[in-house]
């Protein structure tokens, strides 16, 4: 197929979507981003490339650093994890404490904002320098040694965080943070922080198509097992709260950040990055999703 | 591959687990089943079948049979279905009326138990006679005019239905059931009750693997995009509150009954169904879970 | 005091409020009621009595009726009923699934609607004719016997209780009614209908105020101590979601009905009944509970 | 009546009861008290007094200090403090955060944990020394200059407190606290801690069995409607999630600490105050709630 032409042809379609949503607003880092901005890169496992847009430019990856922690974490250990966060759909808000509280401080999954709380709890515990291994981790899967955190974003991230506050001494009152809350969160406000373009991310993710091995590199990151397993995970919890939707529309493992970024996983073939600041009500890119669901429908790549 | 020897293999395998978990007790109907039965099917799109002990044995197909209501709704009606009922994960038990309450008579998906009673709410208001309807239609896919309800069994239901009763006028509160809630239900009751093999499901459900075409008689049951989509509603929603775990060990779009039945469809490949009544906590058969784990780790036919 | 001097001025003072509020119309028979009515009347223990208004006029009593079974039931059986039912506030709505789930089928309190279902399952027991044998007891304690049910009430109450049937048979999913459902419901909705006026209100429950004792008849209805039992569950209970403010504002073992009647008992002295069909948002008559605010400012007689 | 002939009475039934229920741990300092102490005080509003046991003896006062807090907020600004905080019974646990997520960070009631934390805030602005004004009014009303902080206590409870941090994080992610999480719960650990005998506790909280006035100092501390309010929710909140029973069983306007401590207002007459460290599962003293059902027994005073 030439992906070119396809991605190209997205691009027109998507005009009438650009703008559209809602940027999200909470720190003033992200609130100024322009609303119309659009990317899309493309890489296949076996080389080939292709972008449009804006695709070259950084943004704030958010939530889909938690596929990085993940990553590290299960590699570091994968047993003692599942133990301490479970691999349900929550069936509500990324940021309830309801479920936390019902299920005595076991977050549902990896990607609400409680089970990454966790997860980067457990990657604190095994380095001396966690948010530098985060960060040299994150430049080794992309291969750019240019990435690195926004301490703006990471500072605002931290002055208005009461309530990913709140869900940490949550967990900690049940015994389920090892380390300091406010030591955790601001490791977690930095991985979130991390700024990456969709060129980035369609290669650093190319290890999650490709059986857990990068094919950039022939290094193995993960067990083709929880390569698997991350993949199922994105596919039933990475969405937020419209997972079920997205599969229904979209159809591939995917996790999104509120930064506007989406990362698709198809697997044995390749990774798809999009970008677009307006969000839909469920927390996703409007036309990152849009796009994402044409790219489907003129390639048939779904899993489905 | 030589599935019929992979079926052999898994035969073998499968012995320590069989008669293991509980075997659903909540009808005298079902309590009486032998839990070491044991049968796996295997139906290809290109005409290749594989079977295994139990195969050809009746039992009773529960909510397995929501696909097969499911599927006749989209094809009657795929646009005001979504309207009265989600596309979500639930995030908790198959038969909780908390989510029912926070959301409106809304349920989450059409494979919680309120959702599949607005399910066959709808397919009720399109037919004079809603139970010869689904009876056709299910005989019909399964290209097997033997097959009948076990009256038996639907009888049973109805005497302990006060739960699914509840649901029923929960939502009709709502005003998102149309019809009688008793004659609703009925008409549940005896789909939940309709006796299958192995055999017969396998085959039944080739069109889900096959972009919603059957491809023993090439009569098109539903569009290809209706047919991704229901196959994503498994992944995400079929297997009551451990989705993300089954994704996670078998990674492939499945739905499971209480009677230990469990369909599982390879997209664009095949469709395997298992039986064994023991079941796990989660309400899934044990020794079928653990089945089809195995035959993903032997063919590698997982969707991620 | 000259209580007749007092209600002559809660009269005047409460003109602004009448009419304001909404009026009950989940059926038509409570729809309408013409929403500037206003009653109040007094009977104390030693045989004083005032009334203003439409005090003579009988309104549909609703959920005061669940005072007179109560009482029944803790005459009939007050060790095993409190198995049955809780004796707690249940900080959500008069009729949420949600608290029920959570707690197996326990209703929080005899006032909630679960709760008063259970109530009236109980007495049902104990009767051959349960309609015959409330409908007695409450015209022995109100001396009149031409009180009776509202037929047409109780009709409409049954074809709308769509929620009320899913409280029943989720109650008996737990085991929590012992008779049919819709036996028990029939029987509720019938009490529910029971035609009274304020005069009939206030001196039934004079063995409330009296330590259990009819003055009128002398007649012992219950002991001190369920007396004074019931009187702290009207405090804590009886106004639906609004208990607290009520309690804030009024002070008086109390207990609302949707037919816009509120009873309320001052211990040792008498009680009040009072009449409004508009509703407060919490359910409450408005003017009703205003006119008993009034009363305790002029009176003083609050418990606390 | 001969109060201290009453008080010796209890004291003899009260035996048996003595050393049942658990003693609070989640601290040492608590963990270490002897569970067999019991005291008890009477103070009337004419000056009579009566005692037994360990009633001079100081103790953790912890939740009942709450009073002392809310007073000094309705006196502060009786208006505002409704918008921040409701007056409805729970339904659930004191700590628990599922209400105040469903309610947006608006505690159900100033009894309840999080209700404290937004009584203590409120008090905390308007002090340059919030912890020095608080011991001051304390020592007021209870006419005891020797009253003072348990500076081991608060410690502890600093140190334990993640959870009371994630409700404190919780409510300013709403918007409901003003000042600074950590300063609040500091003010509020060391109200818990105040160490104060059952003799200063009766005599303390007299204004609120005498219309707000102190009849010690003839202060007037709280208005009559502020003080009937108080006593309100006293009995509609003030035993955590059993404030039914308790007001079933005792039926007096109360409220209890973890330390064993309850403090229970007769309105226009007395205070009593009672002590003894094991608890019930709801987590009031158990002999001291015996000893209070008993002391209502031989007077007859309950407010119903």
């Amino acid at each position: 197929m030439n992906y070119q032409a396809i991605l190209n042809q997205i691009q027109g379609d998507i005009q009438p979507y650009l703008g559209q949503g809602k940027v999200a607003d909470y720190i003033p880092a992200l609130a100024g981003i322009n609303p119309s901005k659009f990317g899309m890169s493309i890489h296949t496992i076996d080389g080939i490339t292709a972008t449009i847009g804006d695709a070259q430019e950084q943004f704030s990856i958010q939530s889909i650093s938690k596929i990085l922690t993940l990553t590290m974490a299960v590699s570091l250990d994968d047993t003692n994890i599942w133990k301490r966060v479970g691999r349900e759909p929550s069936g509500s808000k990324f940021n309830s404490l309801i479920q936390l509280e019902l299920e005595q401080g076991i977050p549902r999954n990896p990607f609400i904002n409680a089970g990454a709380h966790v997860i980067t709890d457990l990657v604190y515990s095994h380095f001396d320098d966690p948010k530098e291994a985060i960060l040299a981790f994150t430049r080794m899967v992309s291969m750019n040694d240019s990435i690195s955190y926004d301490y703006v974003v990471a500072q605002s991230e931290r002055e208005t965080g009461n309530r990913n506050l709140a869900m940490g001494y949550f967990m900690k009152s049940f015994g389920n943070i090892e380390n300091k809350v406010r030591d955790v969160l601001d490791v977690y406000f930095h991985q979130c922080s991390l700024a990456m373009s969709c060129t980035d991310l369609s290669k650093a993710f190319l290890y999650l198509a490709n059986e857990g091995v990068l094919p950039t590199s022939e290094k193995t990151i993960i067990t083709k097992k929880n390569s698997d397993r991350i993949n199922a995970l994105m596919l039933t919890c990475g969405m937020y709260d419209s997972v079920g939707d997205f599969a229904y529309r979209v159809g591939l493992p995917s996790k999104s950040g509120v930064g506007g970024g989406i990362v698709s996983i198809v697997p044995g073939e390749m990774v798809i990055a999009v970008w677009s600041p307006g969000l839909s009500e469920s927390g996703n890119s409007l036309a990152g999703t849009k796009a994402l669901e044409l790219f489907v429908n003129y390639t048939g790549k779904t899993i489905f």
